[in-house]
């Protein structure tokens, strides 16, 4: 069979279709090459990819893979608006044998640092990894196994008793293990709740503002999102007449706004549940990091898990990557979670659970909880005492001594989307508040994360938002 | 502040309700003391959950709580359908302060163990589990930050080069790691593309027979599933006139059928979404496990990833266990999917990717699917041998030399549910084939899983099969 070859006269090489070398390591061959030899000089830049792919005729993502391959072995340098160019050839190494070698650490597509006030996040530079890697390596020594196999849908057994036991000392929470479901993170979590306790058309109440993604995978599912304000005592009741199936919640800590449900309010959503066989999901995203007084009791706890589920999360204390959280569901219910589990599957990784119940049983959990909190609750009397001295011209807060963030409310004039546009040009993150809210309602404000920024990072990060709010 | 106190004449104790020791506790350290002292003697019945709950005024999750706390701590035993007993005083070791203590290894919920002819499951007996904790030990040791940062939405970049060559090297497939997405699992993928490429009221084509869990979720997005029967050749092609957004395909093996699609109906399918500019699907379930022949290339790599999306899963080779899987998106996708996981989360852990990828690079991925390929091929050959020797009265079956199962179709008269149901009692699973198909079909079968027992385990096993076939 005779070879169909390809000339390309941007760098006068033949390619041969019918090799069983792959197109793009024939392209990284020739280059490589040309480099070495020094027929492509330092500086030169390579054809862009379209038109490499256009006079090749294969696909863009072939040449794309050819020059990546090339950025990750030394040979060329990725410049933003500015292509491939060939490298100073003392840099390079010889091609390794194996195809796509591990690029450096500056290589890749690694997530830019965050910037102040980025919410949500937890500061993974305090996070203890040789800690972890060490209960993680313990594991590995003494029950691999455990990593694998040996879990029910509902998780590893031993992190189901080590949660029940948190929320026993935590949130007030009487649980069996039996009524904890692991899962891929609270949004996970919240997808099986809605999944097994709603059907397409059903109502779903959500707090406004709330938490977006909630929205976005309600309407996915065909539910039919009514929207509950939320003011200081929490949520507002679903209008007589209007019959939600279920509630989502953040008594201890409304998202994004800060505050606690009142017990009297939690009351009325408990007798409501129980008057209108309605359910309430309890998402008590952020309850750990409490600065002052004693932790507010869950709703689930107080309502003995008859009408509430629980919604739990480690994506706060270790980073989301763990992918880690729970929900605590009443006892009737579990046959039908577990059928949710069957008929979707699960998400949740084993891997990470058995290092987990060891971490938390261990104690290591409480240690790095509570130093994060003594560092997270001085970033946090940082800013507001920032925000309180010199923003008190643009706007308000409150402070509710909880949480990871605080929500500056802004004055009238000042449009919370045009301030944080402007903020993000000079490279800090403000998000505005209006955007986890319904379009027709009167939020307007900034969110504004604490944890992840030291006080001297946040300093001139304050400047540059005084700069923004000023332009407004 | 006066004590509420309970009386139950049962046990005839008391609780404190207002006591810092849980409720549950109390009840624990009541019985512990009676079986101790010798009050409460081996055998004696505690009363059932739902009694001493109503007696109590406490939930029933409270009383199970108690119990299966004395369970683990070994006071009590649990005997299905007849309640919770005493147990012998000997056995019994003083609680610890814990309120949570471990369970052994037979108490908890872990599954029971598989029986043949379970489907669909890697058998990780065989599983390198040494090796496993010794490469993740490895990654504790060396860079244990990886685990849980630095990651981009889209996953850790070195497992992202890892299954770049995986797919070149094994499927064809030329990929930058730009375009893949680690996912949790394959489940996580299809609802990842659904989501990106479909909205409610869209059409979706999906196999009939096919997976499950897909239909589940495609109805509960509220798309409109239209069902593409799959005959020798691969699955048919959507009637004129109607227009699907994206097709679900098997091309490699039918799910779960057997079978590869013709060569020449990969061509429709690629022709038909190239002028509907609709999508397909590749879900290449069990590509790894082809005994014979050279692998069948994937419908991506023959596409150059123009219209078709690849699914991979590392599920078959690993348990289900780690929940890892990839999605590799044409290049003009990325944008809309990156948008997707923004809006939703991202559910697969970062914890197990960056072992992982170091499980492939070096190696002994490759060497354990080497061993395993060579044992599910003698077990294949075991249940294939025995099916044509020995069951040839009740239906026939086609040896499509890959994947995990054999679709053994029945002879009329015969019903699958029924047999499955009758081999159930008999304590084998045998899927029923009509379970996977739309109602209205014709699908009579039963799917038998080989990869999980050994041919000593199955010889039994094909004995009760054949009387569950015989009663028919």
């Amino acid at each position: 069979m005779a070879s169909i070859q390809t000339h390309i006269p941007a760098l006068a090489f033949t390619i041969d279709r019918h090799s069983k070398v792959p197109v793009f390591e024939q392209i990284c061959t020739v280059i490589r090459t040309r480099a070495v030899s020094g027929s492509l000089t330092q500086g030169t830049r390579l054809p862009a990819t379209r038109a490499m792919a256009t006079e090749l005729g294969v696909s863009r993502s072939t040449i794309v893979t050819a020059y990546d391959q090339l950025v990750a072995e030394g040979y060329l340098t990725s410049v933003q608006g500015s292509g491939y160019t060939v490298c100073a050839i003392g840099e390079v190494e010889l091609a390794q044998k194996t195809p796509l070698p591990t690029p450096s650490k500056t290589q890749g597509d690694t997530p830019p640092t965050p910037h102040p006030f980025q919410a949500g996040r937890p500061d993974m530079r305090l996070f203890p990894h040789a800690q972890w890697a060490k209960t993680t390596a313990r594991i590995c020594r003494t029950d691999p196994r455990s990593m694998l196999e040996g879990a029910s849908p509902f998780g590893h057994f031993k992190l189901r008793q080590a949660i029940a036991a948190h929320v026993a000392d935590w949130r007030g929470i009487t649980a069996s293990p039996h009524q904890i479901i692991i899962t891929a993170g609270s949004t996970d979590a919240l997808e099986i709740c809605t999944r097994s306790l709603a059907q397409e058309g059903d109502r779903i109440g959500l707090e406004n503002p709330g938490y977006l993604p909630l929205r976005h995978f309600a309407e996915v599912q065909g539910l039919d999102p009514m929207y509950l304000d939320a003011t200081g005592a929490g949520a507002d009741l679903p209008p007589p007449g209007t019959a939600p199936r279920l509630v989502v919640l953040t008594p201890s800590h409304q998202y994004p706004l800060g505050g606690a449900m009142s017990p009297n309010r939690r009351l009325e959503f408990i007798h409501w549940a129980q008057s209108h066989d309605a359910w309430i999901i309890e998402d008590d995203y952020d309850s750990e990091f409490r600065y002052a007084g004693r932790p507010i009791p869950a709703m689930a706890g107080f309502d003995h898990l008859d009408r509430t589920l629980y919604i739990g999360s480690f994506s706060k204390i270790f980073s989301s990557a763990l992918r880690l959280g729970y929900v605590i569901v009443p006892d009737p219910l579990i046959d039908g979670f577990r059928d949710t589990m069957r008929r979707f599957g699960q998400k949740a990784s084993l891997m990470p659970q058995a290092p987990l119940a060891e971490f938390i049983s261990s104690g290591e959990f409480y240690r790095h909880l509570r130093r994060v909190r003594r560092i997270y609750g001085e970033r946090r009397k940082f800013l507001l005492d920032s925000l309180a001295q010199g923003f008190a011209e643009f706007g308000h807060f409150e402070d509710h001594q909880a949480g990871m963030q605080v929500t500056f409310h802004l004055n009238e004039g000042l449009a919370d989307h045009a301030v944080s546009a402007r903020a993000a040009d000079l490279g800090v993150t403000a998000h505005p508040l209006s955007e986890y809210a319904t379009k027709n309602s009167n939020f307007n404000g900034l969110v504004l994360g604490f944890c992840g920024f030291t006080p001297d990072e946040m300093a001139p990060a304050l400047g540059v938002l005084r700069q923004a709010l000023r332009a407004g």
